[in-house]
């Protein structure tokens, strides 16, 4: 059977880092998507496992084959996901997980219509507003403007599969977990089991 | 939340009433659809409990007003599914599991799209057979018509939203509750929660 594309996404301060580390923890079956990148390995790391390590060259050849569902680049290295390298691993039976932010999912999703959209939300606005405020790092403006950019954010997550309030990591985790099972008992995802062909 | 229409079909000899019977037994919040019956009522038995009993003249209404998802008549009286009574329970955010034979489920699923149909399929059709045979009232010719049956029901399957393989009640089981959390976490059923009118 073809891979899950779980596609993990909330407003900025919903913890969508924290509960998909308890995803990998907890699933061995489920693993992060690779990213790509221009910097050199580090001693120990092997290409494939914690990055794709590619000369510019080869960047930018992936980036004008639209290899990219998105890149970046930070301090001068170009990092990026690649949609050709998720795909391999997905039609190999592997289960790959993607945190990626609000705008970031729906790309994904134009691209891969049977991934698997789950929307975070904080267990309220008000418990956002702590969590935003708690950083310890926000004037009144830009307090507002943050909650006002998190109100619009929201909003997008209409648009996902599912929605998980993230009262607690291990209920959040908990709900994931139902709805990979859910996905691979879809009726789609299983039509080899209604293949009948030559039964008596 | 409105609570959760959950029809469970499968060809003859998957094992859906064992299933169903688990089901019961393990989720309190899951309560099993109510039939209407002309029947009178046993010492003990409670309208709207065991049975919603109906004069005869009360259940030809209730067929004339179409509020029968199928009905039938068992030695002179008259048994029947009414629709009108689930919709009501599920309103109250009850969630209803619904045993029905395969056509009749999608029957169902035209008047109740928003319905989870679970489709059950037996291990293999060699297990079918051996089920089927297994009953030990079957010659060769109906042993063979039942077994052409019960491939052209699962191809019906293909229909449903949902397919488990019915290897083991545990399991099974399992699914359709993981299932029914998954189902509870998807956006069309949560609409309420991205309503953030007056939000700072």
């Amino acid at each position: 059977m073809r891979g899950l594309l779980i596609v993990v996404s909330g407003a900025s301060g919903t913890g969508k880092g924290t509960v998909c580390k308890k995803i990998l923890d907890d699933m061995p079956e489920v693993a992060y998507s690779i990213s790509a990148t221009t910097r050199l390995p580090r001693p120990g790391e092997v290409d494939g496992k914690e990055y794709y390590f590619l000369s510019r060259d080869e960047f930018q050849a992936w980036i004008a084959d639209g290899k990219f569902l998105e890149f970046a680049d930070v301090y001068g290295n170009f990092y990026g996901t690649p949609l050709n390298k998720i795909e391999e691993r997905l039609n190999r039976g592997e289960d790959i997980l993607l945190e990626i932010d609000v705008q970031g999912a729906l790309n994904v999703k134009r691209k891969c219509p049977d991934g698997i959209y789950i929307f975070l939300l904080p267990p309220s606005l008000e418990e956002l507003k702590r969590r935003i405020e708690g950083r310890g790092t926000e004037t009144p403006e830009s307090l507002h403007r943050r909650l006002a950019n998190a109100v619009a954010e929201i909003k997008i997550g209409l648009e996902y599969d599912y929605v998980i309030v993230n009262d607690s990591v291990d209920n959040a985790a908990a709900q994931i977990k139902a709805i990979l099972t859910a996905e691979r008992c879809k009726v789609a995802r299983n039509l080899d089991k209604f293949d009948l062909e030559g039964v008596d």
